[in-house]
């Protein structure tokens, strides 16, 4: 893991990690089966440099890994997989999709369905109590604790 | 509402609108109730500029929008309220929030924590099905449709 960002608002934390358009397609593209260098330049025509800067980002803040890998005849090299950490993203990768489906929607519709393997339910990203129950958005209050600097 | 990006990925839309960390920022700000472009600057310390034309861009694609005020003795000014459309990015802003507080801790801990209104039950963000029962991220199966660009 790299130095954790100085900041006291987590999402201020996730962002100095994630910030940046290419980073949020970077992890699309390792959502949706790309583990290759190639492979990621490919699916977002991103210029190699800012690729590559981007993966040791995530590689040293743990969100993906290094996983070696080697053709007949070649030389080593690594692909990059997503650690337990960058698939728990998920959460906030599908919140996009779903909101840019509904408020800036395509004219061909969705480009990916969300459902649940092997039932193939429709899966929404919401909120959820310690009940698992679902939270109407209007019922989620965010409250300050100590560590908040206003109240410090 | 602005011009729809053209790009058939959801999530890359919805970046093209939000892309960069000061957006988000700013929509962490207003969901905790800072209005006025002041409350903006003060909690952010953005540069006057960069808040304008990101207020703007929010503005223009229907995130936020703007309410008339005036002080008395004072010229008439615009408060900037989140829409219905902005209120549901809370479900991404506090997925944010939840990643960086599990895996990029902050020494105090969290500064805020996600509560239901009323009775204090912790939420958490998560995937749920079309009968209401939370998902594990490892059954969300993402399935392209005709509308993706590579099953054209």
């Amino acid at each position: 893991m790299g130095k954790i960002p100085n900041n006291s608002c987590a999402i201020a934390r996730s962002l100095e990690v994630l910030g940046g358009r290419w980073t949020f397609l970077i992890l699309r593209e390792a959502s949706t089966g790309s583990s290759r260098f190639s492979e990621f330049r490919s699916g977002l025509g991103v210029a190699p440099d800012v690729l590559t800067e981007r993966l040791n980002t995530l590689v040293e803040n743990g969100v993906m890994q290094k996983v070696p890998y080697r053709e007949p005849g070649e030389r080593a090299r690594f692909s990059y997989a997503l650690t337990d950490a960058g698939r728990e993203l998920l959460v906030v990768l599908l919140g996009l999709q779903q909101w840019g489906d509904k408020h800036l929607p395509w004219p061909d519709g969705p480009s990916f369905l969300r459902q649940v393997e092997g039932t193939g339910r429709p899966v929404h990203i919401g909120f959820i109590d310690d009940s698992g129950n679902e939270v109407d958005e209007r019922s989620v209050a965010l409250v300050p604790t100590v560590a908040h600097p206003r109240l410090k």
